[in-house]
């Protein structure tokens, strides 16, 4: 009855191109399908997938499914309906093609009428807000999520479904969103962005699906089909030689995911293109790279907008190692993460790992992590991204320093920033995004303002800020434009792993230079825990104000240092770029050259060591100010404040120590770090001196000339030094 | 050479009774020791132990130990060392008995020959404050805990020792403590209090150890002898007959210790006394009792003073349970816990429960925990706390109504209050204590000001404040002499759970009455978790302003109510009574009768419907205002804030819906609570409806006569209901 009056319409706008093809392709392969069936009965973890999906589906089998008109942002009855649709869509179709069994074909189809109905009278989407509004999603990103599952489960339905069913099908339901996004989304789906990819896959997906070699090759080449825009370009644009995608590891997971589902697809169609090895096996790199850039506890690093809760366990992860497996062959190194996601695919990858996982005796609890520096740019030219790491499983230390480009429309202004982790704790951090995914009380999981206003302003992280001004002033445009550049690094298993980089665009009159020193010195009372030296430099022909605020999570123990705290009203740090948000607890001076902030975070000491001059002030800060619907979290920060024209912020950060509350048993409660002075520090060297447990740490650094064959011969106290490269680092006169 | 000029000394000042005894008697008999032999090298577990302590131990072999003259709090040097030094003569003596080695004797004897040096020469303690300052020690406690342990080392290497050793360290080491609890400390010595349980224990064990029959009558029957006081007076004074400690489960698991190893010990020193069945086996109760006030995650519920990361694996309750599965013979329930102790005693039942590990396959994950009411007070008469328990597992949850006396130095002017817990999460918290334990920075790990000042304060809690006065106006001496009383209860497996309680001391002129039902309400958006129905009914002549505060911990996300945030300026919300530590973030008022508030913890929702009237007033807080140390955590409240004389809080509690960050799901994030009014509300009878789900819940509740036999006859809009016993819930009309 559905498809008797829809005839006239689908009639009327039918006109796309069609070719003879075999299917199942898109998702798996007929002979896929043929593994995965064998599988099933011989494997329990394979088979509790299919089961899960079975259970979801069989309780909707006989039922009216609901196909709304769409109403809700995200959370609200009509988004989360449409979403469910799509995903049981999908399920219903791989049940037929792993069964056989005819009433899921059935219930895909009395699905895609409904749709076939619906989607030719859409108009934008009533909360649709933006440049890209949806139609049957407030957002656009949503509906070409909708086309990838539909495509799949269309692809997989094929045979089942008449010629006219096929047509009905793809004329109502496709159609009408396939020239939406070519129509009125065309600079939408021209973009070089992650949006642009699920366009892409889902445009390039329904295509393969539907025959359709015209929607194939717009999404291959983009709505212009001349290659500017479209999944390669994306490909090539959109990531960097070693896989970065600039908008950070957050959003990597989710930009990777269309880029394996449609690589898939186009991979089974057309191998000739070997999507897969393409810009040296770029989608590779882009999975592993990405899972580096997660900590211990599998959480993606939060720089840029990120949710601080999502982890490798997450659904798109699960499918692009499961797709890698079998384009890129077995990679054991993966397997500690297949296990802890304890779920795989209904693929062939994800048979395979699922057999793996069974018979291998001999997977780790942890990820290798390792040291790791990535390039930003489309030909990794435009700054990067450097962690190092020291320590194994839970006492993995990790620190991430920035010096990439903005990160799209998802970048914060953080130049040269540092965040830490100490095995699953996080100790600096980076604030993430301010978001809370799918509660429609807040404003339907849609990025709060307060993203904008705070977590992306320069005040939110650990980096200088001048004169209470965010990098490039929070210009997105300019910011965009330009990028940091690394000076010099030497990471790996050595007792020294240093990276250094400088920004010159950040402040027109004023050039930063921060170099980041992890040193594995021993000391008893720091559980092996390396110390880090961080040496951050600003020049300028001009005086300003600099503030270098930590981001602590964690409890405050001690000072060093004399401060004033308000305790009976409180204001806020400023009235904008994102020191409105910040509650001034506590205010501080300098009485001497070295001063120390001591925290505690769940079981660890961490102390904070500065070199201060009596320009120095201290802030002791909390978010929340300025947040009139709570959608802030109450963070602690320490800021450092000196003024001058050229600056040098010399900082040591220690873990120490331990705090058990079942035994009730503290140790080494105190930092090891006495002093630090700089014995030169000038556009040629700085020359840095650390006491540390009553060792001299001496380090030599070249501020000009960064080229590792490069000898230095320097002369301090009357002493000459040389050194070969941009740096040195003794301890007690000895080579560290 | 040490021995040597000891001696004038130790001629000097000895002065006991003596009598022969066998040893080792008071940790293990011989006949224990041997069984322990037998086991270690067949079980795993319990070798680890001895491996642990037998590392340890060697590790200090052929080194000179460092007895030094007190200097600091806890967490410095010399604290720590004195602690270290107990433990390394406990275990020393243990290797001595367990492995026959002479060198672990040799230990132990060299560190107690220095203290018998040291003790002898010690004053109060230089750090030392309060009324009752240590000498190896700040307080007095440590000296105490330091006698138990030396006590116990001493026994075990009794027969080691010459008669001339013995009387060197029982003269040098021991006597000097002993005398000074006896004398200048006789006052504490002879409390009813747990630091009295720890002294009569150190005295106790020492007597044993040393054959000292006049220490062993001190410690049974207090300085004096005359049973006013000592080890019985407290079994019978300290613990209710439930075995319940006032002040609390985190100081019950403190006080369980010097109960059990004095117990045992002078068990097997004079079996004829009985101990462990005195009071009807109230230290077996204490023990069970302790183990129900606890969360699902092991955390020892944090009423009272109390630090929130303590749980069931700490060492006390470790020994405890060790101790009574010889005592009371073996109780299978305690094995969920033993298996995450991960670790036994080297005792007889710590072997015994090792093996029982090991062979039985049967042992659950979880405690098996059930909704529990406990008497407080010497004789059961002084009101007491009932937990509300629904549902197994991780989606349990559980109330605790608190109606108990004041719970002596650590208790908190809280009375009535309610805290609930979700599974493992803490919904409407207790501060506890403001305490960091053992940090030297934090005042060497004693409470901090603000556990007085906040945190002891009715503010900090879950109950009503009235005219911004803590009860009993904060009178420590007036609330000790006052407790609530149980109205009414019912409890256990049946749909409707419920206890009321009354408190009429707390203010001179105002009767409170709160009653709170736990009900299972079957409805599909809750996730099966029960409903909280709240009544809190004030009673007075005169007008007041009456604050109810929920210590909440999560996110804000939504209020039914407009409310003015503070965005730039934030003050304190009080001067005094807790108040001055709230930071004010938002004021809101009433528009209706109806009000709702809803909040994120973790994954789940929770709404708190309110029925409310024309004077009421929201108040946003946050803890952390007049926090000069950086003390307090940064928790937020929300505070119902009504005027009137007799005024009636209707409160609805709602666990609802889900949020899994991993698949970007929220599910049922509003309330299904639409509608609260109170049909009738009169000394007599209270009559509340509630609007859950579309469905009808009515509450009956008598406010005069609790007798479960009395028969009630009551008219609402002219129908009549009729109901036995104190209250009667129906749905829809139907019995719940």
């Amino acid at each position: 009855m559905l498809a008797r009056f829809l005839f006239p319409i689908v009639l009327f706008t039918y006109a796309t191109v069609s070719v003879a093809q075999i299917h199942p392709i898109t998702y798996n392969t007929k002979e896929d399908f043929d593994y995965i069936r064998k599988v099933i009965p011989t494997n329990q973890l394979l088979n509790q997938s299919f089961q899960d999906i079975k259970k979801d589906v069989d309780s909707w089998i006989g039922k009216d499914i609901d196909v709304p008109v769409p109403k809700d942002l995200a959370g609200g009855y009509t988004h989360e309906k449409h979403k469910e649709n799509y995903m049981l869509l999908f399920n219903s179709s791989m049940l037929y093609q792993l069964t056989g069994d005819v009433k899921y074909a059935v219930l895909a189809k009395s699905i895609f009428l409904k749709y076939a109905v619906l989607n030719p009278t859409l108009k934008n989407h009533p909360k649709g807000s933006g440049k890209f509004p949806g139609r049957l999603f407030f957002q656009s990103l949503n509906d070409a999520v909708w086309l990838v599952y539909s495509g799949l489960a269309f692809d997989n339905i094929h045979n089942y479904l008449t010629i006219n069913e096929r047509k009905t099908i793809a004329d109502g339901a496709f159609k009408p969103e396939v020239d939406f996004f070519s129509g009125e989304l065309k600079d939408w789906f021209s973009l070089i962005h992650n949006h642009a990819v699920w366009a892409c896959a889902g445009v390039g997906i329904v295509g393969i699906a539907t025959d359709n070699e015209d929607y194939i090759q717009m999404a291959l080449k983009g709505p212009q089909k001349d290659g500017k825009s479209g999944f390669i370009a994306n490909l090539n644009g959109l990531l960097s030689p070693d896989g970065f995608y600039t908008e950070g590891p957050y959003y990597n997971r989710y930009a990777i995911l269309p880029f394996y589902l449609f690589g898939n697809a186009i991979n089974h169609y057309q191998p000739s293109l070997k999507i897969f090895s393409q810009k040296d096996t770029v989608l590779q790199k882009s999975l592993v790279n990405m899972l580096q850039q997660t900590n211990y506890d599998g959480g993606f690093y939060s720089y840029n907008d990120a949710l601080k809760d999502k982890t490798y366990l997450s659904n798109e992860i699960v499918e692009a190692i499961d797709i890698a497996w079998t384009v890129y062959g077995d990679t054991p190194d993966l397997l500690p993460i297949t296990k802890q996601q304890n779920r795989v695919t209904l693929t062939r990858g994800g048979a395979a790992i699922a057999n793996e996982l069974l018979s291998n005796k001999k997977i780790g609890n942890s990820y290798p992590y390792h040291s790791v520096e990535l390039t930003d740019g489309a030909k990794g030219d435009e700054g990067g991204v450097t962690i190092l790491r020291n320590g194994k499983k839970d006492s993995l230390t990790s620190l991430i320093f920035k010096y990439t480009g903005h990160g799209l429309s998802h970048g914060h202004y953080d130049k040269l920033n540092i965040n830490l982790y100490d095995g699953v704790n996080e100790i600096l951090t980076d604030y993430g995004a301010v978001r809370f995914i799918n509660i429609e009380q807040k404003s339907g999981g849609r990025y709060l303002p307060e993203t904008k206003t705070y977590a992306a302003q320069t005040i939110a992280h650990n980096t200088i800020v001048a004169d209470g001004k965010s990098h490039f002033d929070g210009n997105e445009e300019l910011s965009q434009q330009n990028h940091s550049n690394k000076a010099f690094s030497s990471i790996g298993d050595g007792n020294v792993q240093v990276v250094s980089a400088t920004e010159n665009n950040a402040y027109p009159d004023i050039q930063l230079h921060r170099t980041i020193y992890m040193l594995s010195v021993p000391n008893p009372s720091n559980n092996s825990k390396p110390l880090i030296v961080d040496i951050f430099r600003t020049k300028s022909a001009n005086q300003h104000q600099y503030d270098l605020p930590f981001q602590y999570l964690g409890a405050l123990i001690q000072t060093s240092f004399p401060y004033k705290p308000f305790t009976t009203t409180q204001t806020s740090l400023g009235t904008k770029n994102g020191y409105e948000h910040l509650w001034k607890e506590a205010e501080g001076k300098s009485t001497n050259s070295f001063s120390q902030f001591t925290f505690l975070n769940h079981s660890t000491y961490y102390s904070i060591s500065s070199l201060t001059d009596d320009s120095t002030r201290f802030f002791m800060t909390r978010n929340g100010a300025k947040d009139p619907n709570f959608n802030l979290r109450h963070d602690p920060a320490y800021i450092i404040r000196k003024k001058g024209s050229n600056q040098t912020f010399v900082n040591v950060i220690e873990t120490h120590g331990n705090y058990n509350a079942i035994t009730e048993i503290s140790t080494n409660t105190y930092s090891s770090v006495s002093k630090i002075e700089l014995l030169q520090n000038d556009d040629e060297y700085s020359v840095a001196t650390i006491t540390f447990a009553n060792k001299t740490i001496l380090i030599f650094q070249s501020n000009k000339d960064f080229s590792p064959s490069s000898e230095h011969e320097i002369s301090i106290n009357n002493v000459k030094y040389n050194f070969k490269g941009a740096y040195r680092v003794l301890v007690d006169g000895k080579e560290l």
